[in-house]
């Protein structure tokens, strides 16, 4: 690190691909003497500027798309760092979802194209799960739980990540927005059916958050191509009955009952360990997060719920600035977090 | 129904649409003092002779397409007729998957298309589960629980029907084929994480199954389009371990208990009612039988379980039989069945 002329800002870049869009942040790189914790520091002070596209990078045949990647983040990153007034992008982690599954040409393509548009060399590729891992709890051990529409955990004691669920609303994804909302709907139906566990409150507001009756609900989900996302819009419909409906309550407990089930498969076996909720289910507050808290005192009586410090924006920032500094201490395992031979 | 010239040979159609294909039964009339529970007796020795298409009726913007239909039926028809020897087609039954929401186009165009095909003017167009029940329980009062792929339980005192279920995969069909092979990978998955609730067994059964690591069931799971499908191709796998693993068992008991609480919704007050099973999913046999008439000797001890007496194609020709006979018992409403001005 000693080809940058003294005096020249010197920035790291993090970048959050996912299905809402693709978001930029530029970042400092903190003094010589700071440690990966106190990069940690840095962001809470929102030091980092930020910007938002509202295209999400397309997927093709092998995967995430990397020239579309680099058509919209070079741009916005070049508009950050003239804005910044210029200088030296020393690092980059690109989080993104399905990286471990579908980032084969990110991983192919990325290094050099990075290297051309930036002349940086330093490049981190990692799962969401792992930027909302590094978001929430820096470079610590612990475990995340990261829950919106999907749900899925990571864990690790330094030296290998657990990683638990994140399946996708068939499979797993067990407790999640979708699984929640899916749970509240069929309790809908059961009531207009007379089945068992229905509820009457949680088909009221069915029927007035989707706009007719339940039995047409079939009509309005299975045409679309967001199923999962349209369950999980019912979420704040079964958090918003759960003080006075039993069958909404129970829901929501039995999420969290999963939920604590997935943290404790991933968790290090330390004593006092930290797990961290981050995403946006956790958004709905007490309904869930209170039977959840109640859960994992259960289960994993020797962890420690946390709030998570910042987004997986935030975590893609701690990661380049852990390699900026080369100081990134969370495993680095070829698809969760793979990154490349460093050259500078 | 003078209009025949004594001696004609009298027919009735019955037709079955669905996701496999198109299937059509030709049968006798029953003599004219039959009723319509001595042509139930007909069917059962299998008097009527039957036509395969493997290519299912399309849907289009107004449903399933009537057009499409009258393609496929009317050479299949045809052809029956000519092997039998000719003769006169008193009436036909069509019963169709989504008839009930995607029917209008068959409402609209079929009482023309077969009036001027074959001279019939005496019609009904039912829902799959009325053929499932007529072809279970002839016209009698009762109920049947229609399982495969899905799920959904149809009952009648004679005046009317109660549906339950039924409502796909994502809202409903619980304890049908998709459920239970979902609820199969989740604690094969569940395993594979170290999560509660795994089954070490259900893991081995699905890496044979499906040819490779849990881990990749998600890329081979969510690229198709006939994802329920591809879940319940598992059921036989959970059956085939229930005897050993006690998570397999458990999903096939919760998997009854949700079908006693769908057929108990439906299910008429009369004492001594007929609950009869029906669809494929039944094919696995004891592992879900056994807990399933467990449950219901629970929730509906008034009940008597009983075998299907025919499947749903045999269904269409009870209730063409019947129309043909000035017999028909069961309820029209005009959606799950559905019988034009009868003119003749």
């Amino acid at each position: 690190m000693t080809d940058t002329p003294m005096g020249t800002p010197r920035w790291v870049l993090g970048v959050d691909s996912g299905g809402s869009g693709l978001r930029v942040a530029l970042a400092p790189v903190p003094g010589a003497r700071s440690t990966a914790d106190d990069s940690r520091t840095d962001l809470a002070e929102s030091r980092a500027d930020t910007a938002v596209s509202r295209q999400p990078v397309r997927t093709g045949p092998d995967g995430i798309d990397a020239g579309h990647l680099m058509e919209q983040l070079v741009p916005m990153a070049k508009a950050l760092l003239d804005e910044a007034g210029g200088g030296a992008v020393k690092a980059v982690a690109v989080g993104a979802a399905g990286m471990a599954t579908l980032g084969d040409d990110l991983r192919a393509r990325l290094p050099e194209a990075l290297a051309e548009a930036f002349g940086v060399r330093r490049l981190a590729l990692a799962a969401d799960a792992v930027t909302a891992y590094a978001g929430a709890l820096g470079q610590r051990p612990g475990a995340v739980v990261a829950a919106g529409t999907g749900m899925i955990a990571l864990g690790t004691e330094g030296r290998t990540w657990h990683r638990a669920d994140g399946w996708g609303h068939l499979l797993g994804d067990c407790g999640g927005g979708a699984w929640i909302g899916r749970a509240g709907l069929d309790a809908a139906l059961r009531d207009h059916d007379g089945r068992r566990g229905g509820s009457a409150a949680l088909r009221a507001r069915a029927e007035a958050f989707f706009d007719g009756p339940v039995s047409e609900l079939p009509a309005k989900l299975y045409p679309r191509t967001d199923r999962p996302a349209v369950l999980a819009s019912f979420v704040p419909e079964v958090a918003g009955c759960a003080a006075e409906d039993p069958v909404a309550a129970g829901i929501l407990q039995a999420a969290a009952v999963h939920i604590a089930d997935t943290a404790a498969a991933v968790c290090p076996p330390e004593t006092d360990c930290e797990v961290a909720l981050t995403g946006g289910l956790f958004g709905i507050g007490d309904p869930l997060v209170v039977p959840l808290k109640e859960e994992l005192a259960v289960q994993l009586p020797r962890a420690r719920a946390v709030p998570a410090e910042g987004n997986p924006l935030e975590g893609a920032v701690v990661l380049a600035t852990a390699l900026a500094l080369d100081a990134l201490a969370l495993p680095c395992d070829g698809r969760l977090l793979h990154v490349p031979d460093a050259k500078d």
